[in-house]
């Protein structure tokens, strides 16, 4: 940067000026060291052409929600103001309505929880609750623990609190246990503080994997004995395509496991709804954390998914979701077999995300300008990892594109993969751009 | 604290437990240095019993909603989902709804701001826009100059952050340049940082005062030769009782101020929407660090208010609501004066709020117990000042109970004076407990 600092005082001979600014940024001088880690994505731009309509975008975990019923839910709306308005449009506990939380609770029984509404904190989605948790927990320098590779927006708000990530192995059972304990040896041979291990462990963002029901006693069995929390983040539990929901690490320990759920996945994300689930004395700090950042929950969003809860079938759009989900899972399975048969993946069987392996030599993130320019979208994945490795996969959701679109984004996807090998075989493999690693999340890639 | 250290992890030998806790709380060593600033406030259990009907709540800041057209807003939000449902029920962009963005520029120009729709960053009320301002400037130790007193919510979040706040005097014209110029040079001589100015210019909270035309602009040419960013927060601006809008600090600089305002006292608070207005680079990195906190802001939410400003008649409901707090400010205003006329008060022109100077020897804090006793609540002046002083005042709010409430709370208040005054002739003044200072805002006192 060679712009001349013309910081915003320069009218007086003050020499301490708090902020050394440019003419770009008059502020730039001023910010806290957390922000200089927050970096807007390089591939922002270049989602802001994937979301014309022409493009097929696998890269997006939009929920599909046009099979919603939305006069049932317009009715819904209407009651919640016109029957509980007083109460909707007025400010609310912090911890969030004490009706919906008791409801929460049967949502939860359906994974094997066992709780009481008090140890419910409902958020601005889960990501909130994700935000207060690190908020809470982290110091600058503490180590996070996440699965290689982690969901994107979670590692964007370890990078936000200055955290350092440890990844662990997974494997197609979820995390490998004895990777998990290697790497909390080695930690605390290194005297490294570990506050604690995120996992998702149902339908993984992006693996697509889950951990398996043998494994999931052992991995709380490492982490209690090595004194660490357990922070696992649940949005798809609920929507495996052929069996019932496993039971979630919380069901198995109440102490060390702190709980986030959701209904953006299972009903909706635009009322912004999440909530964690956390021991006793947790929770009171993450009450006091959610009251500092935003008062409290919105009201008419927690009023209006209560009624949801209470008067609509909500059992049954979550089996609705997973037909339909499994359908988009089977076309783009299908696809992948046909049109790439050089890359590798796994078969999730449930959730919105596939993992793919790209061929030898290419690199998901430098491939990623040609496949928009080809009319297809993806995530590359390096945007899952704390250092910016993992350019030899990209994720690809089905979530949100039909059947039809799936085939169709995977037909272009194969045709940019066969110009980017042609190019790789002519000039060798290019070194990657060292690590735009983590980038805030971005509603394009969750 | 005498409680034994029990680590949740004490079944092997591992020397370097991350988490040496307690039985009440098996996590309480593995918090951040931030959790440990984060108190429950010691009011919060006397609020529970507050909040009951039998006591008259002079303390919250609870909006009146009793006069919203809630037939009118029950269609609105009918039409939102069934006209709007496949946008209000997904997620949206991190920067919020543009549509509404553009309809926030026609509420500003009430307070002659002319801006750009993308300067505008909207937060799950104007809560979020505080935290993600201080998040993007705030390291820890770093200087916030504030009025004294100044917003509860607003010292928790600097507190939650970490930084030093220091006071600086208002009067009947809000802050006094000559004692904002004297702490600024007083501040850069010991070589503080100064990240920014907290101000809230226009029917002060917790003190009713505006900010004077005249001193606006000299407000402002000191805070640039000083290079301090200013945070004007608005919620108030519109509720005056007897006269239009002033301009806003913002409508005088674009680069040094950020502006902060909200839907939640001029239309209601339910929906959870205010908003930043920011320098361009400052308003990017807002965007990065909101998406980090929450993904996006609700659609639902924004949704419903936009179409509540396209298609009702908001600046009618904003006319009514000045009347009726009009009526409840002379309420206050008549019953002070006939029930403690020993205390001294200020007579707001607008907003929530009267600033009551106790008789001397009283203590608003020792005193409250007794106040709730005699069912009449109260804040405390301690809740507004970052060191805990402040016990000679409490803050009485006319906002929420009806003018006929407002008297029987000021009677009740006087006979709670009398008998601590009795008291105090009896035994003398005690000294007050040492500074349980800054809480956590709670839904009871914004």
């Amino acid at each position: 940067m060679t712009e001349q600092p013309l910081p915003h005082g320069t009218t007086s001979g003050t020499p301490t000026s708090s902020a050394a600014g440019t003419r770009l940024d008059p502020w730039l001088g001023a910010y806290a060291d957390r922000t200089h880690g927050m970096r807007s994505s390089e591939i922002r731009a270049l989602f802001a052409v994937a979301s014309r309509p022409e493009v097929v975008s696998l890269a997006g975990g939009m929920p599909f929600l046009d099979g919603l019923p939305l006069e049932v839910l317009s009715d819904v709306a209407s009651r919640v103001v016109a029957q509980r308005g007083l109460q909707a449009l007025q400010y609310g506990s912090g911890q969030g309505d004490e009706t919906l939380r008791e409801q929460i609770l049967d949502v939860m029984a359906l994974e094997g929880i066992t709780a009481h509404p008090d140890d419910i904190v409902v958020t601005t989605g889960s990501q909130q609750a994700l935000d207060l948790v690190t908020r809470v927990f982290i110091n600058p320098g503490d180590v996070v623990v996440a699965e290689a590779p982690s969901y994107v927006g979670a590692l964007g708000v370890f990078r936000a609190y200055q955290a350092d990530v440890v990844h662990v192995e997974i494997d197609a059972h979820g995390l490998v246990p004895e990777a998990l304990e290697t790497t909390l040896a080695g930690l605390a041979a290194a005297g490294r503080r570990v506050k604690f291990l995120y996992t998702v462990p149902n339908f993984h963002n992006p693996a697509g994997v889950s951990l398996s029901l043998e494994r999931r006693p052992r991995i709380l069995e490492i982490a209690q004995r090595y004194g660490v929390l357990v922070l696992e983040d649940n949005p798809y539990g609920l929507l495996g395509f052929d069996r019932e929901p496993w039971p979630a690490l919380r069901s198995y320990d109440e102490d060390g496991v702190i709980y986030l759920g959701s209904f953006s996945k299972t009903f909706a994300p635009g009322y912004r709804v999440g909530w964690a689930v956390a021991p006793h004395a947790v929770r009171e700090k993450l009450v006091l954390a959610s009251e500092s950042a935003i008062l409290c929950p919105s009201n008419a969003s927690q009023i209006a998914i209560s009624t949801y809860l209470s008067t609509c079938d909500w059992r049954g759009q979550i089996k609705a979701y997973r037909e339909m989900y499994r359908e988009r899972r089977d076309a783009m399975i299908a696809a992948l077999g046909e049109h790439l048969p050089d890359a590798t993946w796994n078969v999730p069987d449930g959730g919105f995300y596939t993992w793919v392996r790209l061929p030898d030599g290419l690199d998901a993130r430098d491939m990623l300008p040609r496949a928009i320019t080809a009319r297809v979208a993806y995530v590359s994945g390096t945007a899952f990892y704390y250092d910016g490795s993992g350019g030899d996969h990209m994720r690809l959701s089905f979530c949100y594109p039909t059947p039809e679109r799936i085939r169709e984004g995977v037909r272009r996807l194969a045709g940019v993969v066969d110009g980017e090998r042609e190019l790789v075989e002519l000039f060798g493999t290019a070194p990657s751009a060292p690590g735009d690693a983590v980038q805030a999340p971005s509603p394009d890639v969750f």
